[in-house]
C-alpha cells in the first residue's frame, strides 16, 4: 500500500425528502445568498426547484437562479454564472442536478473569486486558491461529483473536455434523496450505473501490491451495482434499489475505495474524446470503451483480472488456464452492460470507426508519450483500443 | 435503507514516517500550543514521542506532555489533563497512542472548555458544546477512535464505564503509520483485530431492509481482517498486512459501513461490564461475548446469519437446513478468534461464572427494560448470553 491522504469533509444528508432541509444546511455552512444552479427544465417541471426555493425562503436564505446546464457542461454557461455571482454578491452555490450541474457549479465557485479566466484551472495554467462554498441536491447517481473535489468542463470552442481538482471545491454538504431519481429514464439510469462501475474499475486495476482492503471495498461497490441496477431498470421507483445505487455512487468516487494505490483512468481519458466529439452520454461512452480497454490490457496482470472475474463476476476459476477466466470476466461485464441497455460498440453509440485517427489526435498524446496508471498506453495502443471498441460484439 | 447523515471530516494521513509531519498538521488545523497525551512508556522508549516532539519543534508548535493513559482510560487522568490544559493555555490536543489514549484526549478536549465536571458528558447530564481541536498519531489498529466522534471513559470510583459522542470531538487529523504497530505483542494485535471485526458485526446485524451496499462494505472489511490478521500474528513486521488492517480499522468505525441501518451494540455493552470488572482487554472480552451473543440471537433472523456464514466465512449453504449454515458461520468465527490467540470463554479471559449476577446488575437494565438494536434483550437474555460465553468451547 502506498502512502496517502484521505480527506472527505462533505456532510452527506441522505434519504427521503431531505431536499426540504437544504436551506438549513446552507445557513449552517455560512451562506446567506445562494445561486441555485440547475440543468434541464425537468427539475423545474417536477417541482423540485420550487421545493428547494421554499426551503431557502423558510430559512431566510436569499437566492438567484441559473438553469440550462447541459450534459458535458460548457464553459459558456460557467462565464454566465460567474458574472451573475459577482453582480448579485452571491456567497454560496447550490447545485440542483447531476454531475454536469455540480461540475459547472464548481467551476463557477472557483471562477467567481478569481481575477483571471476560470479556464486557467482546467488548462493547468493556474491552481484554485479560493472558491465559494458549494452544496448539492443530487438528481442522478453517477458522477460522484457530490463527494469529490474534481470537475470536468467542455470548452465549446473545439469541444475540448478538461478537468481540474481541489479540496476547495468539495461540496460542504450534499443532499441525496433517492426518490429524486425515480423519474430518470432507463437509459440515463444505466449510464449512471456504468459511470459508477467505471469509477471503481479505474481504481481496481492497479500495480500497487498489498491492497486487500481497497480491493474488497471496490468489489463491494461493484457487487452492489450488479445486484441493484437491473432492479431499477425494471422498476424505476424501487426505493431500496435506488438508495443502494445512490450511496454506492458516492462511495465509488470519494476515494475511500481507491486510496493508497495507483489508479488507471485511461478509460475515462479515452471516453472523454468520444463524448467530446459526439456529445454522447459519458456512461454510454464508458460502456463501449471499458471492456475494450480490459481486453487490450489484461495480459499486463492476468491474475488481477482473474480476481475480478471470480470475486465480482462469479466466474469459476479455471486453474489450468487462468487467462480464460480473465476473459470470461470481461465478457460478463460486457453482457451486463448490454443487459441494462448500454451500447457496446461504436455503431450503437453513434460513433464512427473512420474517426479513430481524429479521436487519437484530439487525445493529444505526444509521439512516444504514454498515459495511464495501470498499463501505460501510447498512440498505437489507444488506436487499438478504439478499434476493439468500434468492432465489439456480445459473445454468448 | 433509513435516512441518515454521514460526516467524517477527519484528514487521514496514512503511511510510512507520516508521524514526522504532525507538527505541520497541527499548524494547519490552527494549533500553536499542544498537549501531547500518551500512554505507556513504550511510546517514549521507542523514540516515537521524541520524533513527535521534533516535528512540533520544527514547525514552531509549543507543547506540554502528559503520559500514563491506561487501557480502559480513567477519569482521574482526564481531570489532570484538563487542569494542565487550562494552566498552560493549551489550544490543541495531540494524542499519541491507541483508542484509550484518543478517548482520554477527547474527554480532556471537551472538559477543558467546560465549566462543570467533564463526567457530565458521560453520565448524560450535559452535551458537548465546545472542545479543543484534536489530532492523533495512532499506535494500534483497533478502536477506530481516530476517525470517530465517540469516547469511552472509566470512572475509577466503582469502575463505571460510560461513553459520549459529538462531532466536536472528532479528530481534525489522524496520522496512521502502520510501522508504529510492528512492535505490538501478538495478543494486543489480536485484541485490536477482534475489536475491528466487532465494530463491523455490530452494524452488520440489523433489522433494516435493502442495505446491500453497506452489507457488502461490512463484508469487505471482515474478509480483509480474516485474510490479514493471521499474517501479522505470524510476521509482526509485515508492512502490507499491517497497513491493510490499519485502514480497515478506520473504515470499520467511521460509520461508512454502517449508515442508513439499525445497529446492535449489545456485544459492546455486555463486554464493557467484563472489562470494567476485570480490567481485561476490550478485544479479548469481545472475543468471548460476541460469538455467544450470536448463538443466542441468530434465530431472530436466520437468513442474515446465513448471509454472513456464506459471504464472510465461506460456508457452503445448506439449503435444506439453513440454521446449520448459520451456526457453522458462528463456529468458524469462534475458531478464527481462537486461532489468533483470543480467549473464547470466561476461564480463558479470567472472568468468573459466579460473577454473572454482578455483571448483569452493573449493566443496570431496569426490570422489564430491553437493550440493543437487533434483538432487544432483557436481564434474563443478558444472563443467558453471559452463561453461554462462560461455558463456550471450540467445536471442531
Amino acid at each position: 500500500m502506498d502512502n496517502f491522504t484521505f480527506y472527505s469533509p462533505t456532510e452527506f444528508v441522505f434519504g427521503k425528502e431531505t431536499e426540504n432541509d437544504c436551506g438549513r444546511y446552507i445557513l449552517k455552512h455560512g451562506g446567506s445568498k445562494a445561486l441555485i444552479h440547475y440543468g434541464s427544465g425537468s427539475a423545474v417541471r417536477s417541482g423540485l426547484i420550487s421545493r428547494v426555493q421554499a426551503s431557502l425562503e423558510k430559512y431566510g436564505v436569499q437566492y438567484v437562479t441559473l438553469g440550462g446546464v447541459k450534459p458535458n457542461p460548457r464553459d459558456t454557461l460557467v462565464y454566465e454564472g460567474i458574472e451573475l455571482c459577482r453582480k448579485e454578491h452571491v456567497d454560496f452555490i447550490l447545485s440542483v442536478g447531476g454531475g454536469s450541474c455540480i461540475d459547472s457549479s464548481k467551476a463557477i465557485a472557483a471562477g467567481a473569486l478569481y481575477d483571471g479566466d476560470f479556464w486557467d484551472f482546467y488548462s493547468g495554467k493556474s491552481r484554485i486558491e479560493r472558491a465559494l462554498p458549494i452544496g448539492t441536491v443530487l438528481t442522478i447517481a453517477a458522477a460522484g461529483s457530490e463527494g469529490s473535489g474534481s470537475s470536468v468542463i467542455t470548452k465549446e470552442d473545439g469541444m475540448l473536455k478538461r478537468s481540474t481538482g481541489s479540496d476547495l471545491i468539495r461540496p460542504r454538504f450534499s443532499v441525496l434523496d433517492p426518490e429524486l431519481t425515480f423519474t430518470l429514464p432507463a437509459y440515463q439510469t444505466a449510464c449512471g450505473a456504468t459511470d459508477i462501475m467505471a469509477h471503481v474499475f479505474e481504481r481496481y486495476f492497479t500495480n500497487t501490491k498489498e491492497v486487500e482492503i481497497t480491493d474488497r471495498l471496490c468489489e463491494a461497490v461493484l457487487l452492489t451495482m450488479i445486484k441493484e441496477t437491473p432492479r431499477v431498470i425494471k422498476q424505476p421507483d424501487d426505493y431500496g434499489a435506488r438508495a443502494n445505487i445512490m450511496w454506492a455512487g458516492t462511495v465509488a468516487h470519494n476515494d475511500i475505495v481507491g486510496v493508497g494505490r495507483s489508479q488507471d483512468w485511461n478509460s475515462h481519458g479515452l471516453e472523454h474524446e468520444l463524448s467530446g466529439l459526439y456529445d454522447c452520454a459519458h456512461g454510454a461512452g464508458l460502456a463501449v470503451i471499458m471492456p475494450a480497454w480490459m481486453e487490450y490490457v489484461y495480459k499486463h496482470d492476468v491474475m488481477r483480472f482473474v480476481k475480478a472475474a471470480v470475486r465480482v463476476w462469479g466466474c469459476d476459476p479455471d486453474f489450468d488456464d487462468p487467462e480464460q477466466t480473465a476473459l470470461e470476466g470481461i465478457k460478463r461485464f460486457r453482457r451486463f452492460l448490454h443487459s441494462i441497455g448500454m451500447p457496446i460498440n461504436f455503431a450503437e453509440l453513434g460513433a464512427k470507426k473512420e474517426d479513430i485517427p481524429v479521436l487519437v489526435k484530439k487525445y493529444g498524446l505526444a509521439d512516444g508519450g504514454t498515459t495511464g496508471g495501470f498499463m501505460p498506453l501510447n498512440n498505437e495502443d489507444i488506436t487499438n483500443i478504439y478499434t476493439i471498441a468500434a468492432n465489439a460484439e456480445i459473445e454468448l
